[in-house]
C-alpha cells in the first residue's frame, strides 16, 4: 500500500512547504514544521468499517500518519485497553471516567512506542543506520528496544540522575546509554548540537515532525473505543507538550474526515508543580513560557524546564476551553495509589500527575461531574517504583503455621474492608 | 449471553462427574477435577470469522472457558502480540521463531492475567467476597490487581523472599499481602488449610479448576495468529506445569472443534536448574516428580519444588514429542539479554529461562532447524530487575559538551556495531 495522502512538510508559522526530509524548523522564523496531509482525500478513503477491520495496532490509522509505505517498526504497537473506571469515578466524584491504559502499551509500556514506531520506520525509509535521542527516559526505553528489534544502532541521551528502571530499560536492550549531568534542557540542547554534526536520526530533534504525529494515536482510539464519540473532557500529562496538541489535532482530524460527529472537546493538561511551566503560564494568563532552570519534581518524565510545545499546549488547551493543573510530588504519589486501588492499573509518576491533576479540576468545577471524561496514563509503574518506598505497608510475614494467619486476619477485623483509602 | 457448553467438573482420574462448585479434587481418588465441555455444540457454534469479528482480548475465547455468565473481571485481558522474530532465529541458528508476548499483558505484565481473569468472574458469579492466592509473585500481582479493579477484597500469601517489584507490585493495589517464611511449598500447603477454614475463593486452590482453564487463551491466540496454524514447536516455562498442560489443550480443542486443522505439535518444557522437578523426571523417563525441597534459582517465579501439575505435564510432553530442559542462573540472565538484544522484548527471569532452554532444544537436535517455533514469554523483565543489576555495563556519564561526546563516541569505534553478543 504506497499511501499518497502525506505530501509535505509545512511551518506552523508561516505556513512555507518543505519536502518531507529530516528537518523540523522553519529556515525563515524557526517555526516547528508539521506533517501535511490531505484530508479530502482520507476522508473519501476512510471509513469506521475499514479502520474496525484492521488489526488492533496504532497502524489501523496508517492514513494519518507521516511515512511513506508500511510501517518497518512497532507494527504491533498500540490499541491499548480503554478502560471504564467506576470506582475510580465514584472516588472522583464525577459520573463517567475512562482510563486510556499506555501502561501495557509494546514493547516498553509508555505511550512513547508510539511516536517511536513512526519516526524509526520513517528513519529508516530515509536509510539512517544510527537512532538517538534526548530523552527524560521513555523515549530512550522505546528508542532502545525498537532499535534492537530491527537491528539498528541506537545512542539515548538522558539526564544522569533517572530512576533505575528507566536506565535499565535502556541497557538492556544493548543501546549506547549515556547520561547527561544536568537536567534534561542541558540533554536537549546537546543533541541538537550532536544532530547538527552526525548524520543521525534523532527522533525528537531532526526527525520531530514524523515522531510527533505518532502520538495522535491514542486519540484516534479514544474516540474509536468510546464507540466513535468524542470525550467532553480529556486530561492529558505534558513535557513538552507534544503529546497534549497531537490528541487535539486527532479529535480535529477525526471530525475534518467525518469519522466522528462535532462536538465540544475539552483539552486539560497536567504537570507537576515542581516543574510546571506550561501551568504557570495558564495561569497567568500569557503565551510566554517562561522555563523552569532546575525542575524539581518526583516525575522525572515530565521534567522538561523548557518545553518545545508549550506555546502551542496553552493555546490548544484555552481555545478548546480546558484548564491546566499541577501536582505537588505528595499529592502524584496520592494519584498513583488512588489509580491502583480503584482500578488495578499501576502508573508511573506521570499518572499520578494526571489523576491527582483531574482531581483538582473536578474540585474546582473545570470538570463538570456529569460528563465524560478520559485520563491519559502514558506509562508503567514499575518504571518509578522508587517513589513508593517507604510509602506502603511492608507484607506481614508469618511462619507457615495456620495459627498465625488466624492470629493476623483476626486483627485485620478492625480494619475496614479494603481500605481505598482515597473512597473512604 | 447464557453458553451451555460448560457443563460439568471431572475428576482427570476416573472420570467421575461433579456440579461446578468451588471444589478441585476428586473424593475418590484425589485426582484433579477439570471443566467439562460439550464439544459438539461448540464445534457448531464457533468459527474462524465469528472469533475474528470479536474484541481482541482473551474473552474471544469465551465458548472453552468455564463461566456461567459474562465474565465480569479482566474483561480486556490478552490478544497480546505474537511477534515473529528474525534476528533472534539467526541468533539461535532456526528458520523461524515467534514470540508470544505475554510481557505486556493487561493489567499487570504477565500471563497470570489470563488465569486470573476467569477464577476472579467465577468468583463473582459463586458469590465469594473474598479472593486469595498462594503464589509465586506473577499471580499475586494479578489477584491484587483484578480484584482491586472490581472492589473485592484479596489476600496474597507469597513466600517471605520474592523479587522487591513483585512485593510492590501487590501491595500497591490495597491487597492484604502475607509474606511466609519458608519455599513457596509451604505457602501453597497453608493455603489449602487456610481455603478448608475460610470461605474464601482461593484461585489456584479451591477455584483451581477454573483458574487453569485461563491459560488455554495463550494458545488459542498464537493459533490464531500464526493465519490458523498450529506450531510444529512450542516452548513453555513449568512451575506446576499447568500452563503447559493448558495450552497443549488448547490445541486439541482446536482440532476437535474444527478450528484448525490437525498436524502434530510438539510441546517443550522448560525449567530452572535449581528447582528443575519435572525436567528432572523427564530425564529420568519417568513420570513420578520426586520434590525439590530447598529451591535454588534467580526464576523465582518458577521455583515449585512440589508442581501439582507435573505428572500430566510429563505426560503431555512425552506424548506430543517433545522435551524438557533446564537453564542455570548465568543462562538465564544469558537467555534475557538475548532476547532483548535481538527482539526488543524485555522478558523477567521465566522468560530467560525459556530462550536458554529453547536454545538447549535447539542445538541438541530435539527442535529441528527448520520447523515453525513459538516461544511463550511469560512475564515482564521490570519484574526481575535485580538479576540484571552487576551484569549490564552502566551508563557512561559526560557533561553536557559535544567535545566530550565526540571523545565518547570515537573511543567507541572500536567496539562493533551494536553488540549482539550472542549472535557474534
Ligand atoms: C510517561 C510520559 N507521559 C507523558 C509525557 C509527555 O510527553 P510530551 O513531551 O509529548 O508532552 C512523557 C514525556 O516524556 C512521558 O514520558
Ligand atoms: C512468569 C511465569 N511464567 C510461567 C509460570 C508457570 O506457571 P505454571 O504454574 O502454570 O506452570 C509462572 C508461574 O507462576 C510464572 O509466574
Ligand atoms: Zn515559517
Ligand atoms: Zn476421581
Amino acid at each position: 500500500m504506497q499511501l499518497e495522502f502525506f505530501s509535505h512538510l509545512r511551518c506552523r508559522e508561516c505556513g512555507r512547504l518543505y519536502p518531507k526530509e529530516a528537518i523540523h524548523v522553519c529556515e525563515w522564523d524557526f517555526g516547528p514544521l508539521e506533517a501535511v496531509y490531505d484530508y479530502e482525500a482520507i476522508r473519501r478513503h476512510i471509513s469506521r468499517d475499514r479502520i474496525e477491520s484492521r488489526p488492533p495496532t496504532m497502524w489501523r490509522y496508517r492514513e494519518f500518519l507521516p511515512l511513506e509505505g508500511e510501517p518497518s517498526v512497532g507494527t504491533q504497537v498500540g490499541f491499548t485497553p480503554l478502560v471504564r473506571a467506576d470506582r475510580l469515578a465514584k472516588a472522583l466524584g464525577v459520573r463517567e471516567v475512562y482510563v486510556k491504559n499506555d501502561t501495557v502499551n509494546y514493547p516498553t509500556l509508555s505511550f512513547k512506542d508510539r511516536v517511536v514506531a513512526v519516526s524509526l520506520s520513517r528513519a529508516r525509509e530515509m536509510g539512517f543506520p544510527v537512532v538517538a535521542c534526548a530523552s527524560t527516559g521513555n523515549l530512550a526505553n522505546s528508542v532502545a528496544a525498537n532499535a534492537a528489534s530491527v537491528g539498528l544502532e541506537s545512542y539515548v541521551l538522558i539526564p544522569a540522575d533517572l530512576e533505575a528502571s528507566k536506565v535499565l530499560g535502556s541497557l538492556v536492550y544493548g543501546s549506547r546509554v549515556i547520561g547527561i549531568r544536568g537536567p534534561y534542557d542541558k540533554v536537549n540542547r546537546l543533541c541538537s548540537e550532536i544532530a547538527g554534526k552526525y548524520r543521525w536520526a534523532f527522533v525528537n530533534v531532526n526527525l520531530r515532525p514524523y515522531y510527533a504525529e505518532g502520538s495522535k494515536t491514542m486519540g484516534f482510539e479514544i474516540v474509536e473505543q468510546l464507540g466513535w464519540r468524542l470525550p467532553a473532557h480529556t486530561v492529558i500529562p505534558m513535557a513538552s507538550g507534544s503529546l497534549l496538541t497531537k490528541i487535539a489535532k486527532s479529535y480535529r482530524e477525526m471530525i475534518d474526515t467525518e469519522l466522528v460527529e462535532k462536538r465540544p472537546f475539552a483539552i486539560h493538561g497536567a504537570q507537576a508543580s515542581g516543574c510546571n511551566p506550561i501551568t504557570d503560564a495558564f495561569r497567568k494568563d500569557t503565551e510566554l513560557v517562561r522555563p523552569v532552570s532546575k525542575p524539581q519534581t518526583i516525575a522525572k518524565s515530565l521534567a522538561i524546564g523548557t518545553p518545545a510545545d508549550g506555546y502551542y499546549a496553552i493555546q490548544t488547551i484555552r481555545k478548546s476551553g480546558g484548564a491546566a493543573e499541577d501536582a505537588s510530588d505528595p499529592e502524584i504519589v496520592e494519584g498513583i495509589r488512588l489509580l491502583a486501588e480503584t482500578t488495578g492499573i499501576f502508573a508511573e509518576t506521570a499518572g499520578g500527575v494526571t489523576v491527582a491533576c483531574a482531581r483538582k479540576l473536578i474540585d474546582s468545577g473545570k470538570i463538570p461531574k456529569d460528563e465524560s471524561l478520559v485520563l491519559c496514563i502514558t506509562g508503567h509503574g514499575l518504571k518509578t517504583a522508587e517513589v513508593l518506598s517507604g510509602v506502603l505497608d511492608s507484607p506481614r510475614v508469618i511462619d507457615p503455621s495456620l495459627r498465625e494467619f488466624d492470629r493476623l486476619v483476626s486483627s485485620d477485623i478492625n480494619r475496614a474492608p479494603l481500605p481505598t483509602r482515597s473512597e473512604g
